[in-house]
């Protein structure tokens, strides 16, 4: 929980967004200007160009927009809704994404409990990927115009209705791929497919472990790996996962909870497997390692065990570091295998071969290889709801969180909630409406629909 | 030097050959049998079925042939040449194999001192790959005939002049290879592609760095790398060697012994490198892995660095293993690199992978593409001369042992002195010749020319 009594700079806290954490607030900035006209701002220029935003409102003289903030390390509340003031603009070689979704990962659950080093301390943003509209484009700016969909790719902040970014960090989205899907892509692609690869150097005829294998690197893993022919895939999921996840390219699907999977996959595969994705550490990376295949290749690229509750777990930190697995050359070379380790957060400096990658990715899609599952999506405002799906592992594919303020009319969220049918309940325990929203909204939806 | 003591077993020790040790020779059996007929035997069946055997030398009963025998752990001397009796037959599914030309490895150095685990203990015949002709053909072989000049790979048990070997280790010879070039092709260049292809994955522009790049790995890691577009080699090497090598493609040879080879380069490439083969062990794998790229690849091969004398040195080895590289996975992630170890000896089980590299290799010889640089050949009673040769480092290539008895005429010892002028003095120094050798060659050479 350290960081917890972090100020919250320049951001304005909305304040019935955080009704729930009031002495978390109350040692925050004035709550003196609610967000009472955000949506506006937010939805009336989502289809022109940002210069649109002085025509309307014209008694805000101050544009505003939702941003997700991380005011300490903790629980689901750590991540508050924030107002911010003032139109980001465009400086040279960067351009201004009005966003239109963002994806939900692993590293900003970790992030939340401080467990993550490549986020900076609270306050901060979160987001490592969305998708949106280019509204705005800086000088020497030649590729990217006003108008352009594009998904973007960045270290964090990119949880906000506008975001100001590097134009190579924006890629135009294909035909036919949805916000949510432009949003679900990059990082769990761009990590199973650097994984299998740029490290695993998966061929044809190969057995691959994909351990969480409905969650959004693992949906992706089994995608990219069906891209090579007679690639047999083994996941790890619970029961009730499987009959999707089998429809998704998993071969042999192993409920983990009810079976020991390592002797699951000795019946079907006695020799072992030729690469596996290890997303949990501690000591089912010794497990993995043990079931590899001489020359087969084990990618570590997580330590979901760590992450055992909302907030940090000592205990399972500390199993999971008494178990690391620790290895020598020696025994390597006896056992003639290979161990690997990805963090995409600690490859800042390679941008141009992640730009590689996530072009091939986007090639891949239009050519229909791959299509990220959307599991849920969320309102920025029940971030919470979307956390804890993820963290309890109750997401088969990606959880995309949006800007714009949820709405009440049923018609509007029989849309949004078509593949969220099975949150219904937290999303009823945990929504934070406004009093105020719906009637904005209402009008909102007009001049969106203008 | 334990096992120093084990009874050379059913084998004859060849007198004259270690007349250099007469108090080992004691303890070992009575070298009733000199060699006074061994030359005739090998050299007359060599074009010839093993019948034809029985047609000559009437006087001789048993059918006697050349085998190198390690017996016991320490020096050069430890290998030595005996008189093997009886001709060995082939069962169902094996071939006998007269035997033209067998590779030395680093295996059969580190074997000598001890230090291979894969060698079974002394009195044992080293050698795990040679050429030769197919002498005879057991039952139920269909794809193998008397005639046939072919390859073999095994575990240990070549250095001898004929071989009985289950069918499947052998390999048509292509067409144009010499013998010299089949018993120095596979271990190399199984080793090196094993490595390059099946653990490093090994593309377009990418930078490799070859220790030891005038060893037999280290020119076929050379020319493999080389089948790749655009692949920069660093190569470590003695300066007198640099001029080779570069011939053969190193594109950066880097003096190892008067430089710091991280430094230099670090100056040609301030990134680091995307493929490591590490063949040293000790401290030198550490400071592979911190001359990696981000997505950079080490892979472990061997430990030369723990051989550094004629004779096991305890010091060298308890440096080798104190600064034995260990990792764990975290650091593993947030190095984004990967590590492999590679043990051509460990893969028993996993000979059809080996025979499927290894005729990928024989094609790739047949384009053109890879060709064996012989450094040096000698005779197995200069087996003391090839593995100090190889052991100081002297050779640039491979070094290549022939089975049947050194000639003493100036004509014949040119031939095979082509690719050997450097250790002439070696040669001279170590040579054991048998005072009744060259009458007896001299009526074998014109059967041969018959």
């Amino acid at each position: 929980m350290s960081g917890e009594d972090a100020p919250a700079q320049n951001q304005q806290q909305a304040e019935e967004k955080v009704q729930q954490e009031p002495k978390d607030q109350s040692a925050e900035e004035s709550p003196s200007e609610p967000q009472q006209e955000p949506q506006p701002a937010a939805t009336e220029t989502a289809d022109a160009p940002p210069a649109a935003t002085d025509d309307k409102a014209p008694e805000e003289e101050v544009f505003t927009y939702r941003s997700l903030v991380l005011t300490g390390y903790g629980g689901y509340d750590k991540v508050k809704l924030q107002i911010k003031k003032g139109l980001p603009s465009p400086k040279s070689g960067e351009v201004m994404v009005r966003v239109k979704a963002c994806g939900l990962n692993f590293a900003e659950l970790l992030g939340r409990q401080g467990l993550y080093e490549r986020l900076p301390s609270p306050p901060v943003t979160p987001g490592m990927e969305c998708s949106g509209v280019i509204e705005a484009v800086g000088e020497e700016v030649t590729d990217r115009k006003v108008g352009d969909s594009v998904l973007v790719l960045g270290r964090c902040g990119l949880w906000q209705e506008v975001v100001v970014v590097q134009a190579d960090h924006t890629f135009p989205m294909p035909e036919g791929m949805s916000y949510e899907e432009a949003a679900a892509l990059p990082i769990n692609y761009i990590t199973a497919y650097m994984m299998l690869f740029e490290l695993g150097n998966l061929r044809p005829n190969q057995s691959v472990l994909v351990h969480m294998a409905a969650g959004g690197v693992g949906i992706a893993a089994t995608q990219l790996c069906h891209t090579v022919t007679d690639v047999t895939v083994f996941g790890t999921a619970s029961a009730s996962k499987h009959e999707v996840i089998s429809q998704g390219g998993v071969n042999h699907p192993i409920d983990y909870r009810t079976r020991d999977y390592v002797e699951e996959i000795r019946k079907i595969s006695p020799k072992g497997l030729d690469i596996i994705l290890d997303p949990l550490g501690g000591s089912d990376t010794q497990k993995a390692f043990n079931l590899l295949k001489p020359m087969g290749t084990l990618i570590v690229y997580g330590a979901a065990n760590r992450l055992t509750g909302q907030k940090k777990n000592l205990l399972a930190l500390a199993k999971s570091w008494y178990n690391q697995f620790s290895i020598n050359a020696v025994s390597l070379m006896h056992a003639n295998k290979a161990i690997c380790g990805f963090h995409l957060g600690y490859l800042d400096d390679e941008f141009p071969l992640i730009a590689r990658v996530l072009n091939t990715l986007l090639e891949l899609y239009t050519q229909g290889k791959i299509k990220p599952r959307i599991d849920s999506t969320y309102h920025f405002e029940q971030v919470g709801d979307a956390m804890r799906r993820m963290q309890e592992r109750n997401n088969i594919g990606k959880v995309i969180l949006f800007p714009e303020p949820k709405k009440e009319e049923p018609k509007a969220e029989e849309d949004q909630k078509e593949s969220t049918k099975e949150n219904k309940n937290e999303e009823t325990k945990n929504a934070i409406q406004t009093e105020e929203e719906p009637k904005k909204e209402g009008e909102e939806t007009k001049q969106e629909q203008s």
